[in-house]
């Protein structure tokens, strides 16, 4: 399969077209961004950490984003009364477990998420995903630890044990890394795009978690593609951004050159640059 | 009437001379721009969200500014005792009443506001001021709905309205779109400046309403041209910051240039490039 | 002493080996800021403020980075535990008072922290500083009061007064301002590096304050020394931030290059255009 065949033929032009409305319940540290990569992508971002307007802003919104960065009680009720209700509306809803493995109260949160919804996709970093998946992933803070690392060497690993969680989960799984995987139910893809630049700045991982809800949400029908597309418009957009960088600048002007990719990115930028394969063995 | 006789004289010049203290309750996703643009014009941001503390910031404020965007217990709490002490103490009020019509905590919120608090200023988009006009706005998240967009057929009663909500609540209401609408007692005027560009950042209405706060706080005598001023600042400032855009250039560059093109303004840039007429049918 | 004499030799090159974890506890306005420059100086930001986990987060830190700029009970109670831990499991924790001598809140708050944890360094505006040490700073907000300002003439005194307060409670004190103060134990040192836009942007004292906690937890043995390289480094990074501005640029621009600038640091850089002077008399 070719990249014309994976993602949707219209998959940028279904969100400046549908303008989906993507509820955040996210951090306070990246938010500014995340709302801000939102709109660059043509979707318009709303964001609530109040359980009183969770629900009835879920209703009016097309996708839900559900990320872990800073929790508290009215964020995590906020997220159970959102997601609900999106389950029951039919709308596309993503876990971005940020940080899960540090603490109990991550791993207890991601629990009881996961316990309450049915998530459409999962995103995290191989760290955090395998924390998610059996408990023993090496988180660092945030970041995922060295020994986790993807690579060619292991990487028929990870896309087993991805494709065994998107089957218990029935969700989308996205391991964001050197070489990011899209895993489903029985394949997965490989999207080797992207730069060692975008671990330079926080919340890149936040940012892609809220593409990934704005592709999905405008094209729903070709769930997988969707979220390969958007994985692949962040690697893309990455490389570009890395490409305008002059000697003085540094990774404060990377992300605005990564968000600015974004903005301009095109579907023929995609099927020109991007590098997405059908995962085989 | 010219605009030299609309706004005030020396309305940046005094920001730069008195300095004002704005204090800002205001949402986490867009308040580091707030501060930014605070900053910018020559004014000096503090924020708070905690009500033990709300009133007594307040009372050394010249200004404050309360925005709806992230609503909780505390926020909400923290808004009405600056609100009151600001009354009481002749200080500027603004509300930006982010989302009102997206849900029914944000609705009873602005109508308990406008209960405990005579504000000086309302600004919103159009779909925000009929919902809090008429309850019957089209709000689509915080963006101003399509079927509400102001243009030049719909404008006389969009403005007749805007009067009249502005003889109700005996506050100046701006209404912020495609052209402005800065209206008072008997009174309106239009602006027409700005770029469509500013709407595919999050939080230019959140900056705009900051920056609003602090010409009114450091220009109090002449309060309907200090508010117009302003608008007409984060207009010219919309253009001049387009006009700096180059091709690979997105929203997040933009933002910076926003802010940076509010710093640089002076009195002759508005002058030159400001567009306000007084209103008349 | 020469400038090699005070900083240490591998001051930033420890950083990116060491990667220390910098638990923040931050005011939501300038938190993206902050851990953009933590990733500059090529540490690694964790932000948190649920005392259910802070305790445990501060456990699998290197460094404890506390700021009041917006305070509520979860954040104060997570101050307090991830101090106590930290000083249990002696880590690295600097307090930014944000704010003190603005409001009640905030003094007691202060008071409360410095009862319960032992700060290895303290880091605020003169008018922060002298509000924490007799309770009669000029605090304008956030900004230090024009009556407080640092000069050639009074600074003598100030650095008497900051030797003390360092003296009092063993901790390093920093006060920011035209000219940096360090001061310890019978000893102080002068930085006479930066550039005045520094304060025409939100956060460049929570920024300077996430820098020294990342240089001191990667330099714990020289630790001095590491909270007058990050102060320098700032400073410089700020000189430099400048150069680049063109005629159009503001301070929007100004704080990506400077968060650039610091990205960019090299230790031969700090060796060429610091300026850091041990104080005497």
């Amino acid at each position: 399969m070719t990249i014309t065949e994976i993602i949707p033929e219209n998959g940028i032009k279904n969100i400046h077209t549908k303008k989906p409305l993507i509820q955040c319940i996210t951090n306070y540290i990246t938010a500014n961004d995340v709302a801000n990569i939102i709109l660059a992508c043509g979707a318009s971002p709303i964001m609530t950490d109040n359980p009183e307007e969770a629900s009835q802003i879920a209703s009016i919104s097309d996708g839900i984003y559900i990320n872990m960065g800073t929790l508290n009680d009215n964020a995590i009720k906020s997220m159970i009364e959102a997601g609900k209700t999106a389950n029951k509306e039919n709308k596309v809803v993503l876990l971005d477990p940020v940080g899960i493995g540090a603490s109990n109260l991550r791993n207890q949160t991601a629990k009881l998420l996961m316990e309450n919804i049915k998530f459409d996709v999962i995103r995290g970093n191989i760290s955090e995903i395998k924390a998610l998946y059996n408990g023993n992933g090496n988180t660092k803070g945030v970041d995922a630890a060295v020994e986790d690392e993807i690579n060619e060497n292991n990487i028929d690993d990870i896309v087993d044990d991805a494709i065994k969680l998107a089957e218990k989960t029935n969700a989308i799984i996205v391991i964001s890394g050197v070489i990011d995987i899209v895993a489903g139910n029985h394949k997965a893809c490989l999207i080797r795009n992207g730069h060692s630049m975008m671990s330079s700045i926080t919340g890149s991982g936040c940012q892609l978690s809220g593409l990934i809800t704005a592709f999905a949400a405008a094209n729903k029908e070709e769930l997988f593609g969707a979220v390969a597309m958007a994985v692949c418009t962040m690697g893309v957009s990455g490389e570009k951004a890395y490409k305008r960088m002059s000697a003085d600048d540094g990774n404060s002007t990377y992300r605005n050159y990564l968000i600015d990719a974004v903005y301009n990115c095109t579907q023929e930028i995609i099927y020109t640059d991007g590098n997405i394969k059908i995962y085989s063995k």
